[in-house]
């Protein structure tokens, strides 16, 4: 069992609070590691990590560095950032959750520090955590200056009204679009140049929802209101129009599930947190090069 | 008739400075209103739309601000879109038709103020329609560090020789690359990720052209000097290598016309103004998973 | 034969510091012509090219002012530059192919010194060779820092340990993700949204292996700890799970042969060269619209 | 009476809260009738006054992004001052009496908005309140940080460990200096160019004392731990080495009582509230050109 | 008789224009010349000097630059200038004797194009002469935030409704500082740490009147509705609180007539332009050391 | 015998090598332990001293992040000052001796890292010592630019031109004007307002000559070519126009010697490094309040 996922179960009895400060203080002392060892770095973790007293004020006051424009300062959003977490402590779970599921599912992530202030598929998520919030308070024109301000600085496109659970990793995350009615459920992995779109231009509620436990490989595209089973796969590059099953793969462009339409092959509950992209291909009959 | 439609047909009369006009005082009530119901992003409004006298300095300021870098001023880059649009009436006729288009097919699109400020597919199609100008006029290395700079800030990459028409609407536009020698018509939708591309290193004619009103769905690639047809629709993730007839839907990988080669299905007029991505499904034998 | 082409030839008999030397007047003597024909572009190049003594230290500025920001400070980044340059005169070797390989193989690359300024994928590369430096330094917080810094700034997600040959292009280079036990050989051509994927979280070697001369087409996700044969070419889009032979082209998705499993068609030995994407169409009997 | 000081009379029975809140009503008002009358500074009044919700946090924005610098960032600033504000309702009460000393005694000051905004005698004053709290709380180097700011961005040196009453007026304050054991009183009002410095580099209690109500001219250098009594006044370009007793003028340089050491003339009672800067002419009989 | 007298002599009979285009070219020659000579400088050259077309677009430009803040944006600022000079003549007439008076009666000038850049005395002038036309069209908060910018970057607070002649040259310019009703004539030369103070907290009009070819030597200070003389001289550290006749010189803390109440000696008639700060000297008998 | 003074003895048998490197060791300490009580400041510090190798290195970070503009950029004035310090050791000697001069004279100075990051006065004289050396390489463009920063940012006026001696401490510095022809001794200390100033517009020598161990209090004005004698002190607001003789003290305006012109009272040798401001009051029988 890796380190990472050790952690993870170790954590599991704590209360949210006490869960929050265990990871704070790992993140603390894994920066300052790093700063021992890379003075040349050390400036920037001081002033992203070490001189903050919460993980929530560090998150804050990077992620408003990052968004803020020379018309959108980085102190108002630094301060909007403070202002919902304060709000809403579930924002805090879900960060702490989102945090551990990039630690726990992906072998290039070395550290929580790192994810902190390295991936932008993290970063991009929390900053949608914020929109969606504000989007929820009617603060609209906010909301999605924000989002603009993420699709530019990150390359991920999730509109604020998009509803997310915990424990979500957008891994590379380089051109990730989510559309506005899109649902994502609990530890759902989603990789690079994915797109939740829309149908056309109805209104009303016209993007995928996405089950538990799924895993979306790169550049895969589900169009509409269609619904992926919980624990679904749906291979990298596919393009998926109509429901898929849960726990079936779904590859292919147009998308066709492993095993068949009939008696689809039905695999492990989560591979949104097993990561297994490819496993599929031995049963694959098409899959012959 | 949703909102957006119906100011579409009341504007249809106007002299183009009237229909202009009758935008940018819209622009400036829809700014106002949210200045108002949100504090927090009054500056940034008042700054980007509420202290300029007209569309093309609010433009030419908001773009500078997104586009300039420490070695390439905002100054530098006002002045020299103020100048662009000064000298070319065309110019502006062909943002209004853009912004029309974005607020009339976008549901997800609540007003002009927020596609002018917030939609970096408008943006990048602006300053693409700004450093054409410029490549015309021989102002080539200039044109190009234009490019450059869109196609890092926008992750939109169009090189300034394109020919575009007008009313076109990039929706989320992450990851848009159009060649060279590329064309594309009036009234064409085209989503994120697509590709208008080459065939290899051999100069001279050889990018897609791509006709009115046609729809290209997310992450198509379109390769060489091809021609879709007026009205056609290419389904997301597709690869298109060969003409499309007028009309016509291609989709998959390698793509198919819906209907088959004889007899293809021919469909509405406009896919790129109705913006309807999925409706050929059902005639789609093929697509059963 | 084209300009670019006699350039690099005339170039073969010369030892490295001579072959960038007249490399680097050339830069100059382009960017001197480009600042008096166009005065507004002038401060630029002085600032990013005419002032600097030597590739490197032009290069250096360059990306320290990119990649720069409010935490990591240009001075620091444009120093490490100079250092690690220094340090390993390979990193100068590399560069310079690298340079050829743009000017050589995309029509639209006007001069090496739009080069060196304006393509992200060439200074990402760049960037990554430095990053991948420090990585094989132990240095790799700041390896890591590095990267992501470029993720954001360019929308090119290199991992600091994947090994690159050299004579690389990164046409248009948004969206391309590049894993960590990945590596790439010399003269390899990829385009924009490619993905060198991995498979799972497993730790250990897991990523593809692209041999010398390959061509990857837009949009090509290769996953797995695939080999990729010399001289190979993928078709745009194509998803790729298992090993391509030397000199064949893989197409669609899933990704088939040309000419068949038993018998795939062999073309020209480098496509990474010669840029040809599309003439395995004729040839590819499925490719029918 | 002129309507600044009318204002200050009806403020003189409210408690500290109600007299900060008028205060901060006003100051909104005034900041949103110059918005209206000028859309050019609307951004800026927005930013900086109309989007807060307290004096406090506006100032603390106002001056986190005056004294930031590149290696000192606005978001860390803004933090310090809001901790600092809310842990010393005191620092708030000298504010508001230093925002009404400007208003009521400089005629050229137009609007408590503009005092907050544009003086940077008021500005630099409040940052060293804020300094000289983080001074008595043995954060030395911190205080010393922003001491160098402020002496930087406003020209205005003050030692965060000398002591100040409340309503004090800097006018024009360029090149004023104030040593570290300096202490100031109540209502006292120092001009440009004043220096209450040491003797030399012995330790210890070395600086001027200022009495309430005193007037320090323009240029003015008194110099040692010397006593300058309640009332006193000293004129332009003074050198003052000894005491002044109370209520007394002294001129010149080498400093004189108007009216002789044995028997002074004896004035008003606070010259630091009317501003009478030239009275003393008529009865100082050396005064002639 | 030096260069740049010679050519302040040969300019006499040209029109406004002329006048300003030879200006202008002779500043481009510098600049240009300068930037060949020293590669370092010479993209801050193209930037603020030769990408312009006209001295008032490179002032604007270098103004807005050295002007703004996080909260007063560059192209805001230039917009304002650029509009100011383009609706009043009469500032560029006055711009271009200034730049004349400083190469002509400054020996540490060497060319305009120094001057230009980086005398901040001179762009301390423009920018008053820009924020007194402000006031003059009752925008007035604009007209005192430049002021404030003005008083922070520069150090040279001057009100904006002060009256400035044309020919003004402020030497070193640190601490200047003028109040609102002060009068300035032609051919005035003011050094640093020179006060125009007013007298108190009186409104109406309170400060000096400085007549034509006055100088006034480094920290004087001069306070209340006085009239200077024309042809005056003031010496350096004096302190002046009544009236000095023309051509007289007054010395000293309080100041005296050198020569004597009586009967004063009388000098040449334009110290302002003669510079001659220390010929009263032999005459003055107090001079004793 | 306090701290600094002792530090200060122990070092007078070192090599310049050794020296440097303990006075360096010596500030990293004092900021290693800053960073530690204070983490709000340590991301300041270890970008400002921590993360470099040498002073030198330290210093022209620290410095190109102060003087640099959006024209002038950090990366520039950075590689400028390292080659500066680099091809002349005699001017880290002369760093190393302000460092000491500053801390063994001025009781507010707290440590040697205080004075390398916030006095205005040794940044100023630095800076001034670089600009010297490119004056006297015949860069003077380059050398104009960079005092013009040096006067914008710091408020210190200083031609390039004048020589310094080392072991020159500035105090509180804003407004200090030293002309081109001036000359500065060895462990001189001048305080802030302090004017070495020419006498007109003759070209040539016209500017103070400063003797070793002077001190000139503040506001005190120097004019024309004068000799201030070894040792000399002036008072604070002097205005001194002809030589003072060696360890005399000069008071007034206009200056007279303490002890009168013909028996001046003698004082102790080095009041530059005693920085006794006011021991000649008892003697100066004319300083009666």
């Amino acid at each position: 069992m890796p380190a990472g996922e050790r952690l993870y179960e170790s954590l599991v009895d704590l209360s949210v609070e006490e869960n929050e400060a265990v990871l704070w203080n790992q993140i603390k002392a894994e920066a300052r590691r790093d700063a021992e060892v890379e003075p040349a770095l050390a400036s920037y973790l001081y002033s992203t990590i070490l001189s903050h007293s919460s993980l929530e004020r560090s998150l804050s006051f990077h992620l408003g560095n990052k968004l803020c424009s020379s018309t959108l300062l980085s102190t108002l959003l630094y301060d909007l950032f403070l202002d919902t977490y304060s709000s809403d402590p579930g924002l805090r779970t879900a960060t702490v959750a989102d945090l551990r599921a990039v630690r726990t599912r992906d072998p290039a992530c070395v550290s929580f520090s790192h994810c902190l202030l390295n991936y932008k598929g993290f970063l991009a998520c929390q900053a949608h955590r914020i929109a969606h919030k504000l989007w929820a308070q009617s603060r609209r024109p906010l909301a999605l200056a924000l989002h603009s301000r993420v699709s530019e600085v990150f390359a991920v496109d999730i509109h604020p009204a998009a509803k997310f659970g915990k424990g979500i990793l957008f891994d590379h995350a380089t051109g990730v679009v989510i559309g506005e009615t899109a649902v994502i459920g609990n530890n759902v992995s989603i990789l690079h140049h994915v797109t939740l779109g829309g149908t056309g231009k109805t209104c009303g509620d016209r993007h995928p929802k996405i089950g538990d436990g799924v895993l979306i490989g790169a550049g895969a595209t589900i169009l509409g209101n269609v619904k992926i089973g919980a624990g679904a796969k749906i291979g990298a590059g596919s393009v998926v129009l109509i429901d898929v099953p849960p726990r079936a793969t779904a590859v292919g462009n147009p998308a066709r599930l492993v095993g068949g339409k009939e008696k689809p092959v039905v695999h492990e509950e989560s591979p949104g947190e097993s990561m297994d992209h490819t496993s599929f291909i031995s049963e694959w009959s098409d899959y012959i090069i």
